[in-house]
Parts: C-alpha cells; structure tokens; sequence
C-alpha cells in the first residue's frame, strides 16, 4: 500500500509530492494531463517569486520536471472513484484500484467561461480571469469586468489602482457583492458600473477591441476596451462524490491550516480547497502543510 | 509618501514586494545585507518548487534578480526605530526618516546556536537546523538532534523516516515537548533517547564525524554520527521595539490569514510570524496574502 495517493498533478499536487518524497514517504500522483490545469492556460505568469516572467505551460514544465528529478511516479490515468476504507482509501481508475493510508485531493478548479463569441480565441490575448495574475498587463489601459459578486467587486477595485478605466458590466442592477464593496467601487472614479447588461460577443481577431452588451435601455452597444475579465464563477474539478465531504457554498472543499477535510486521512491542496487567496504560490505552499499534517497525524494516530 | 514599506528583503520581503508592484501600489524594501538571511545559508534547497536543486545563496539569488526585474527599490539601510502615527508609519534608519501607510515586517528569523566548537565550521556540512529542508541528505545515515522541545521531538520523529538511527541528545530527562511526541518518539525503534546529556563539541573537519556530550553518569562520551540537528529554539529578528505588538511566548509574531498583526495597517510575513510550517515556500507565498489584505483594508478603511 502506498502512504499517500494525490490525484492532480498541477503545482500544489506536485509540491506536495516532493515533500512526501523528502520526508521518506511512498507517493502516486494520478494526473491524466494538463487539459484541467489552470496554470497551463496562463500566457504570463510574473509573481512566482524566482521567474521573472514565464509562460504558464513553462513553469508547470519546471514543475514536473523537478517532480521527476526527485523520482515522483506519475500515473497518467484518471481516477473515476475513491472509497474510503477503515485503513485508508482506495481510489479506482476505470480498470485498476490502488490502495494509500492518505489521500491529497489537488485537481484545481475551473473558472466559469462566460460562453460568448471571442471568448476562447482571445483567452490570453485581452480575456482573463484573474486581476491579481494579469491586472498589471493593462496598465493604464480600459478593462472590462464582468460579474456582480465579490471577485468581480474585488477585481475591479484591484484594476482600478492600475487601469486607466474600469468598466464593471452585471446583469442585473443589484449585487451580489458584500456592501461594502460595491460602495468602494462606486466611490472610485475611474470605475464604471454598467447595469442591466449582459455580454454577447468578445470583438478583436488577435488581441481584445471590445464587448458587444446587451442591454435593456439601449439595445445592443460595444464598449471599446483592451482587456475582459471573467468574473462569474469558479468550479472546483471534482469528479466523483466523496461521501460526508464539507464543502462550502461554491463547492470548495474546506479543511484546516494543515489542510486536513473533515474526512480523517483526506487532504485537500491548491485551488480545489477555501482559501483566501488563488494564486500558484498559494497552491504551492499548500505540498509544505499537508505532509507536516500527515505526519502529524501518523504520530497522534499511534 | 510611500504605500508600504517592507523591512527585510528575504523570500517573504520580496515577495511581497512584488505582489505590491503588481497591483500598482508603491514600495520600498529596507534590507541591510544578508547577513540575517537563513534561505543564503542553506547549502541545497530541493523543496522550492521549479527548482529540483540550488543552493540557498543562489535561489536568494534569483529572488533578488526577479525583484530588480520588476523594480522593487531596495534600500541597503538598517531601520533603527518605527513609530506609528495617525495615517501611517515613520520608519527610521541612523540617518533619514522614510513614510508610508502601510508596514510590513519581513525580517524573518534566527536559529538559535549550540554555541560548541565545530558548530559553525561544520554548518551546511553536516550540521543543520531544519529536518523538513536537510533530512533527505541523511537518508540511511545516522544523526543526532539536540534539543527537548516539540521542534526536536517533531524533528526526530520526521527523521526517523530517512535515517538508519537518531539519537535524541536532551540535557535533563525531563521534556518541554507534547507528551503524545515523547510517547510517540519513544515507540520509534531507531530513535534512541540520549538523556542528561550536553554537548560539547562537534567532530570532524571538512564533514560531521560525530559529536562529544557531557553526561552525568559517564561523564564525556563521543557518539558517531553523520548529521547534528540543532533544535534548542528559534529567534525572530526583531531589533526595535514596537508598542504593544502581540507576540507568542517564543517571540514570534501573531498575524491574521492575511498576516495581519493586532496594529492597523502593520503586517508580518515569512517566519518572523507564528505559522504552521517554516518553509521558503510558504514564506514566499505570505507575499500574496499580505497584500491581498492590503487592498481589502484600503477597501475597508475607505
């Protein structure tokens, strides 16, 4: 039986598995490739502390090459189900099971796509969906935020310190949002709202021109802008149930500091868990907590 | 007047530094040399993810190019006193007065020494501080940790999983370790309790040989050994007074999730805070969760 069976192979499933590996434990990372991983979608990534600037496919390859470097086996199968049993879990792929003591969920989650025209062919190139990872690439230019709950109240009030306009574009004239927020916003200048108004189309062939909205007053307008940012959703990747799992309302799962679920053995890294920031650092950091927690628990399950 | 001022230009220092740079806030980092830095003192690091192997100047190294990269100021000054005022910090060196609304503490933290001969000329090459970072290197060795605390114990169980066979050298018989880490190191077949013993000296020149205890019942005694773990405590470098700063009883400083400390608008990131795990990684990612909640006071306190 191995000791610990991680299912994703995205920066915080690969991190925890180098920590397992340095603490003398037997690991098996199952990852059937890169197509759910965020950080491969990245056209820039600047704020992993020791790479000044690296495409997301890029650093995701320094990750699993450093994976390899330390002899961390990877299964490239998907996982269809995980039972747990007295002594641990077992986790089947459609035709074999594997069996570990523990078992580290880090499968990543999925921003909602907002399902427009232009939405996948200028992904990277003027739409995101993440401030913190790609504000400062429109640095004083017009961005477009669309979204009315408290990421897209967040990440216009972010953009708005570096762009020269911030459009927030909702669906509806209410919010979401935490009050707060929302009054924030209202009170910067170079922030505004358009209510009532939902996206139809993403215009630009290489590189974003603007959003086509459809509005209730107005009809059909376009709003010229250099960046969109998708501000509707995340989706953690979970694709089995769990039996008994706590997750919270947007179905991030939710754990301790060491990031232990409320399921004894079962660990949850990276963006698949509430957390309060989603960044690859974050995620990262989370391999470190995890195996100081399995490891405390091997000594207190005595 | 400067948005946020960093002290410390360590992994978290710089950082946060960039996590500043890139949601458009202004910053300086005050950071006299490297003197005070434990990452340049590490001779290999293999748990930084995206680099299977660097030694601790190099990775340092990187930090500080990609930070010039993103043109991070860094002042080579020592702060000799901070104060708080009404809208923000005074931040002295011997010479200048520098402001800003925002502090962030980076100045990370110190092992405490043995103090025995061959401690410092043997460090990085047998001699270490740290089981989660060194352990691997003692793989089917022998070493001996030194120390009574939950950090020794902690540090002698998770080496008990890599080794042949850890001594556990404590000069009373008593501990100040959580009974259930005593229980458990005892239960440890190649963990063996060396009581009532202290140390005296290091052996060998260019590597550890093995180290020279004083104990009562057979006065000197030489225990063959490849690797010292020192485990007697750690310092936070902290070398001015802040009133009324909240610290734990070791001196580390208490933060919020998002490294808050119980002073508006003062902030502590990397290992001079209380944390669960003292890593580079998750110190570096301290950068991304101080300055999120930067901005959400900004918000908060608008």
């Amino acid at each position: 039986m191995t000791d610990i069976i991680i299912i994703g192979g995205g920066p915080a499933g690969l991190s925890t598995a180098i920590y397992a590996k340095r603490a003398g434990l037997s690991v098996m990372v199952f990852d059937k490739g890169a197509a759910d991983c965020q950080l491969t979608k990245a056209t820039e990534v600047e704020n992993y502390l020791g790479f000044p600037s690296i495409s997301g496919l890029e650093l995701q390859e320094k990750f699993s090459q450093h994976a390899k470097a330390h002899n961390v086996q990877i299964v490239k199968k998907a996982v269809v189900s995980v039972e747990k049993n007295d002594w641990g879990f077992k986790v089947c792929t459609k035709k074999e099971v594997f069996e570990s003591k523990y078992l580290v969920l880090a499968m990543g989650r999925s921003h909602k796509h907002l399902g427009i025209e232009g939405e996948d062919r200028l992904s990277g190139a003027g739409v995101s969906y993440c401030a913190t990872c790609d504000g400062f690439f429109f640095k004083n230019k017009t961005v477009c935020v669309i979204g009315g709950g408290d990421s897209a109240l967040t990440q216009a009030i972010y953009l708005s310190g570096l762009c020269e306009k911030v459009f927030l574009v909702h669906r509806r004239d209410t919010f979401r949002a935490s009050n707060y927020l929302v009054e924030r916003a209202k009170s910067i200048n170079n922030i505004e709202f358009v209510l009532n108004a939902s996206p139809t189309k993403i215009i630009g062939d290489t590189h974003v021109l603007g959003i086509e909205l459809a509005t209730q007053r107005e009809g059909n307008i376009v709003l010229t802008c250099d960046g969109v940012f998708g501000a509707i959703g995340e989706t953690p990747n979970i694709k089995f149930e769990i039996d008994g799992l706590n997750k919270n309302e947007s179905g991030h799962i939710i754990t301790d500091k060491y990031c232990r679920t409320n399921i004894n053995g079962l660990y949850a890294v990276g963006d698949i868990r509430e957390r309060e920031v989603y960044q690859v650092i974050t995620a990262v950091a989370d391999g470190a907590l995890a195996i100081e927690g399995i490891l405390a628990d091997q000594s207190i399950n005595l």
